[in-house]
């Protein structure tokens, strides 16, 4: 089971964080983006260089560390189809090294349009009678507004391609009560939610109790990642919030199990960006996230009582 | 107002319809996979480029009847970077053709991914102090998972780039009841989140009486539709579910105010493949599109009395 592989990369580390690989031309090194812009053409292409020296720059410090990465979709969409195509070359230098790779995509569609998404992020494309991947991922997130006819056709390339999700149950955002702490028939919507990525993951459940389909939970709301965790057994948690978004250890600490498993804690800019925290320049954004890195380590490894596994 | 350069062309061609283009390989004709699979050297650009020569013969059969296209991302994406590649040359051609350009992307996340996502399909990019378009499309589809610091990026590009939205609010898909038809404090989430359409498109209406905050309700649920048409009154609707997916003419006429503006009713495999319908070879593609075309914009007519504006 793809969780499993998950688990054994986060065991093996002593380490539930994810990488959280959202890059903007602004926090990147003049060196890189110099660089960039001598070697290429078009800006688009320049942007893209730039970002994949960054995102391997990242990986490279910190793939001994961390067991994870989450590219988020939007900041490589932003960079147009030269933006995607550093997208692929990240994935594919993330999974290089050894790094399980979460695609952040929150895709959700009407059944058929679902499954080309399932296809294009974790599994593959028909090609003139050939197939291929084209993004190649072990997991993607997912969003649930269609309901499970927009879930389900991941889950089957889940079960085909050894792949998981985790699906939007109660995101980190401010707002995210608007619609997910609505109470219908006695129950909230992002419990509602995480009854139905219990369900959908039934049959799927990995040697350390966890199914294909895991959720997205908030450390921005520890009470609630606190409920969940017991709500939903068999139900992993990517948990974001962590950071710059104002999360620490201690309200992460609730979306673990006892054995330290059933969660990967995501921090983005809190790494990514560490070189700024530190003070340093953006030349060092290598070592100021490799030791941001170490440090959430401690702090995680601290939250879950010293070991995992 | 964006919004009302949408109602300008569908009263021009008195037609409302939006063609999607969901292409996917089975359905291109083997002529053109042919010279694609000739004129390139690997297989993910031979389909790319296969994919904008059928769109691009769907829209130069299609442009005098119909006023917009709605791409929709997954089909692209399906084919890695070199499908987002001809993504955005079809979101080109079209608009080249006078066409308005709704990308069906439904994304949504939390407020700063928002903002990279809006900049992406209807803002610009921030390329070493210059600025170009990624996807320059405009109008595009988002989710309201998040609640409204998710949609509220989106808004704001919209009034920068006079651009407009459709957030999703009642999908046409079998299970969209599961979360969108939950009654919260004795409201359902879907009428819950046209009232949120609805304010977050204040300030925004046009000269038709719409918003850049538009909606999605499918044509499968002919009730609803009626019902949110005078519930959310300055709210556009972009209606799926025609055709392929079972709706007919009268399943739509209650998303149509009295003028026979408020709502552009998509089909995509419905057009795009009417060849097979018609019993015709898929080399004659082109000429099928056209003639389902009229035939729908003949039906919408008659749902609508006649005349549209």
């Amino acid at each position: 089971m793809s969780i499993d592989i998950l688990c054994e990369k986060i065991i093996k580390k002593q380490n539930p964080t994810v990488l959280g690989l959202d890059p903007l031309l602004s926090y990147i090194p003049e060196s890189i983006l110099e660089n960039a812009k001598a070697g290429n053409k078009n800006l688009f292409e320049a942007a893209a260089d730039a970002i994949f020296q960054f995102n391997k720059g990242l990986i490279d410090a910190t793939c001994e560390i961390i067991p994870a990465v989450k590219p988020q979709a939007a900041y490589y969409e932003l960079y147009g189809p030269e933006g995607m195509a550093a997208y692929k070359k990240t994935i594919g230098y993330a999974k290089e090294k050894g790094l399980y790779v979460i695609a952040d995509v929150k895709r959700g569609d009407i059944g058929s349009t679902a499954a080309a998404y399932a296809k294009a992020y974790l599994g593959k494309t028909e090609l003139f009678g050939e197939s291929e991947s084209a993004f190649d991922c072990d997991c993607c997130t997912v969003s649930p507004y269609l309901g499970s006819d927009g879930i389900i056709p991941f889950i089957d390339i889940c079960k085909e391609e050894n792949k998981s999700i985790f699906m939007l149950v109660k995101t980190s955002n401010d707002s995210s009560g608007e619609l997910q702490d609505l109470s219908a028939d006695g129950q909230s919507i992002y419990k509602k939610m995480a009854v139905l990525a219990e369900k959908l993951g039934e049959g799927t459940t990995g040697k350390y109790g966890y199914s294909a389909c895991g959720a997205v939970v908030g450390a921005t709301y520890p009470a609630q990642l606190r409920e969940l965790r017991s709500f939903a057994p068999h139900t992993f948690f990517l948990v974001p919030g962590y950071g710059a978004q104002g999360a620490g250890a201690s309200d992460v600490a609730g979306g673990f199990d006892s054995r330290g498993l059933g969660a990967i804690v995501n921090s983005s800019r809190g790494i990514i960006c560490a070189y700024k925290a530190a003070g340093m320049s953006a030349e060092n954004y290598k070592e100021a996230a490799a030791g941001e890195a170490e440090n959430m380590k401690k702090a995680l490894l601290g939250a879950v009582g010293g070991k995992i596994g």
